[in-house]
């Protein structure tokens, strides 16, 4: 096994780049760290940096590095002793019948708990605009606690996406605090893409005047708002559950 | 008006201890900033340090102070004009009845989140183990945009506290990945109490002994679990639209 003992080793600060988008955008490549996260990621890692044999991950380059090296190379204060590079996941179109559409949802934790929701509610593709946080964000990551690497994650124009979707007969799901219809009014759907907004304005203007339909969850008139995460989780679940 | 100017003046060093909570528990009192959250906290607020004169606030005491000051006393990087002394909330009974019950929530963002929709979803009241997270934490006030200062908030014992809303016919609907009851197989209830758990431990074993019923939400397969917010606004707005 490789080994690599220097913190100012060529490699390793080369690898210390992908902490920047740019970097990650040219290679294509990015960082997770945690033996959760690794274990789920398996079909995306291109090498694994560990600090003890014993945590070999099998079918893959492993290189023997320092604590510090680990230490370097992580996002969090106290890392578990293993870094994985990952390669982009290269979803290239839209695919499937149920879509969570993501219109500049900026807050990373938001956004991973919103992939969790998306695996749990069997969305088949989460598409989030070009200006939503980026899907290799190492807190994004974390939030999803896995689930990234097991829902199809693309960034796409909306509009462009939209208007596909719609002549492949999905019904396009807004969501507004002024919208009229109650969650709990809308009727089992087949084919569908809920539209979620930025946490401070919601959907977009210029998107909300595409959508089929437009609902909101009816609350105690004490709240101003749900958090995005929240209301997607509940439309998801409610959108999920009519088809059973 | 009162006037700081020097960031070493006694008083605000004294107002600089309510970052810790040792020193809150012993003043009864905590920090908050933002012009919205200042709004929303007007019952609890003693004093306000302001840097301009046009943003006083009416009803209580505004002192005049430098911008290095309010930067000083904030938890925020970038924060706004204003910074709010308040008391305590003072909440020393059960009242109601719907409850949430909070078993070592740890996440003030996770905490926030649920306070929010605890208000929205008509909870009466939310009680939280004495090991979850600081009530007066900044993260957790600032998750909850404002929505603390409109709900009952309380630290108890949860077994006392449990057994005592049994004797009130306030049935107890624990959460567990294990539970046999689908959520949407639970019928209306009036009177009820839900208790959510640790992010990474679910309920404790002791308190769900203590449970009538416990409900999960059904997933896909390939999801471990829901993040504690989503699973609590999901199940909150369920047991308050049956009500309907």
């Amino acid at each position: 096994m490789k080994k690599i003992t220097s913190i100012n080793n060529e490699f390793i600060k080369e690898l210390n780049k992908l902490h920047e988008k740019k970097e990650r955008d040219k290679r294509q490549q990015f960082i997770i760290e945690g033996f959760h996260l690794i274990q789920e990621a398996k079909r995306y890692l291109d090498l694994v940096l560990i600090v003890d044999e014993k945590d070999e991950v099998a079918g893959i380059e492993n290189i023997l590095v320092t604590k510090e090296i680990i230490t370097k190379l992580s996002f969090t204060k106290t890392p578990q002793n293993i870094i994985g590079i990952c390669h982009y996941f290269d979803e290239n179109q839209l695919t499937g019948e149920r879509f969570l559409i993501l219109d500049n949802v900026q807050d990373p934790g938001n956004l991973g708990t919103l992939v969790r929701s998306a695996l749990g509610f069997n969305i088949d593709q989460v598409i989030m605009s070009i200006d939503s946080v980026d899907m290799y964000n190492d807190k994004f990551i974390r939030a999803t606690q896995g689930a990234v690497f097991k829902m199809r994650m693309i960034k796409r124009d909306l509009i462009e996406a939209i208007l596909d979707l719609k002549e492949r007969n999905v019904l396009i799901i807004g969501t507004s605090l002024k919208a009229s219809i109650d969650l709990d009014s809308l009727s089992s759907i087949n084919k569908y893409a809920l539209v979620l907004g930025n946490e401070a304005n919601g959907v977009s203007d210029d998107i909300l005047k595409l959508v089929d339909t437009s609902v909101k969850i009816r609350t105690n008139s004490l709240l101003e708002s749900l958090n995005v995460g929240v209301a997607g989780g509940i439309i998801l679940y409610y959108l999920d559950k009519k088809q059973e």
